[in-house]
């Protein structure tokens, strides 16, 4: 057993849908959350400098003891997962792709399967080869959709824009008629109304959060680091604008943010 | 004389705009620009964190001995001009931020002004003050358009969803019938014909690149900096991916970049 925070981080706020799967599952936890607001976005960066400001974030929350890492961010699970597990074992690290990998293939055995990401987790590969290391024959087709995080960001998640923007990068995939599509970045899943409109009803939309979630609890049970803590706390270190943060991000953490709880930090 | 180069710098290539301004009323100077790309946009960030980053970029300008700074980012000059003076003079340093809202009075003497620019710079109000330090009666009015840098970056300038977006932004603000839009952002020009058309004929579009090109040109003359130089240099750092800024920058610049004269510098 095992009291300290899990740890959990994105480049912004992003991450905060998957603190929530988290905290719905696992009610009783701790949880200390970075979101590196100075820097983001990560999906338009190179993967060396997303490893970088990954590499930073984890640092600042193992100094504050943390028991497990969660890679909330896509686009970061894409690239710096390696360097994570060399600087910091033997935490535990747990990423969002893996699961929506798994989650994908629980949707649609024999695929052929399609995903929406930034352009850092598109460049990557990361989907096809996280699907291919389970299913090595499946059909995978992918699309960067650089539009839907500053869409989502601005509020803006329905209408004749988002209509528009979204015909634009999902025509060309649902051509390949997937019967599942991965929502590779963790603002999309603020957009799905749209999205799961465009693909239709015979597509599954497939959003890691819930299946993070139970890979995090699979994990705290396997190594003993369940809590035993009766009084949860959720923190926030934000490398930018804690105020905005707090207003922000409830949006995406699905309940208010107390600006008490969010503090300013620097990774550099 | 002096035949340093000219140091100009910008979150990312928007900026590019101003050096081709600047190339193109100063051919014997040399000039190294700085794209904090790592980093970018600045725009939605706070105005600490952005005074923070302008300082460290300012400083490796420095460092490199340029004999003039120049602010080509509209949101770093809106907040960050006090912090660079401090730090770095005697080094003469011009923004983008004068230039424009002299050029808005020269197209506009007696108002309405209408601004369009970044959240950063809305919320810092940089184009009323400055514009009211040279004509303090005048009626101004602005708007942030935080979807413009994205679509501009994915090189979506002209159509149907941006004709939409521009309305969402714009209708308010013409409603106020200015007879000058300032494009208070280096990443707007790019939309310029559409917002051309939906400000209509009426509206003088002010982009402040080629004045502050003759304030630049100006001020070498006050202060005897010019060039004696017959062999120009034109130099780049950038804090991230130094071959997407040679192939997508020169869209900006309006001529080719050279990967070799593009060099990978760290801030921090």
């Amino acid at each position: 057993m095992n009291d300290a925070a899990i740890g959990i981080f994105d480049s912004g706020m992003g991450g905060l849908t998957v603190m929530r799967a988290l905290m719905a599952r696992l009610p009783n936890e701790r949880f200390l959350y970075l979101g590196d607001t100075a820097r983001l976005p990560y999906g338009t960066k190179s993967a060396d400098t997303v490893t970088r400001y990954a590499v930073q974030a984890a640092a600042a929350l193992v100094r504050r003891r943390i028991k497990l890492l969660v890679v909330a961010c896509n686009t970061a699970s894409g690239v710096a997962l390696p360097a994570l597990h060399e600087a910091f074992a033997p935490l535990a690290v747990i990423d969002v792709i893996v699961p929506g990998a798994q989650a994908a293939l629980a949707a649609s055995p024999s695929g052929p399967i399609a995903v929406i990401a930034t352009e850092g987790t598109v460049t990557a590969g990361a989907y096809p080869r996280a699907i291919h290391a389970l299913a090595p024959g499946i059909a995978v087709s992918q699309q960067a959709c650089p539009l839907f995080v500053p869409l989502a960001e601005e509020g803006l998640v329905d209408g004749e824009i988002v209509e528009l923007v979204a015909h634009r990068y999902l025509d060309g995939l649902l051509a390949a008629k997937p019967t599942c599509l991965v929502l590779g970045c963790t603002h999309y899943p603020a957009l799905k109304t749209v999205i799961g409109r465009i693909a239709g009803d015979g597509v599954t939309l497939v959003d890691s959060a819930a299946t993070a979630a139970m890979a995090v609890e699979q994990r705290l049970r396997d190594d003993e680091l369940g809590t035993q803590a009766t009084a949860p706390s959720h923190r926030f270190l934000v490398t930018d604008a804690p105020d905005r943060f707090a207003r922000v991000g409830q949006i995406f953490l699905g309940r208010p943010i107390d600006p008490a709880t969010v503090e300013l930090v620097d990774l550099q």
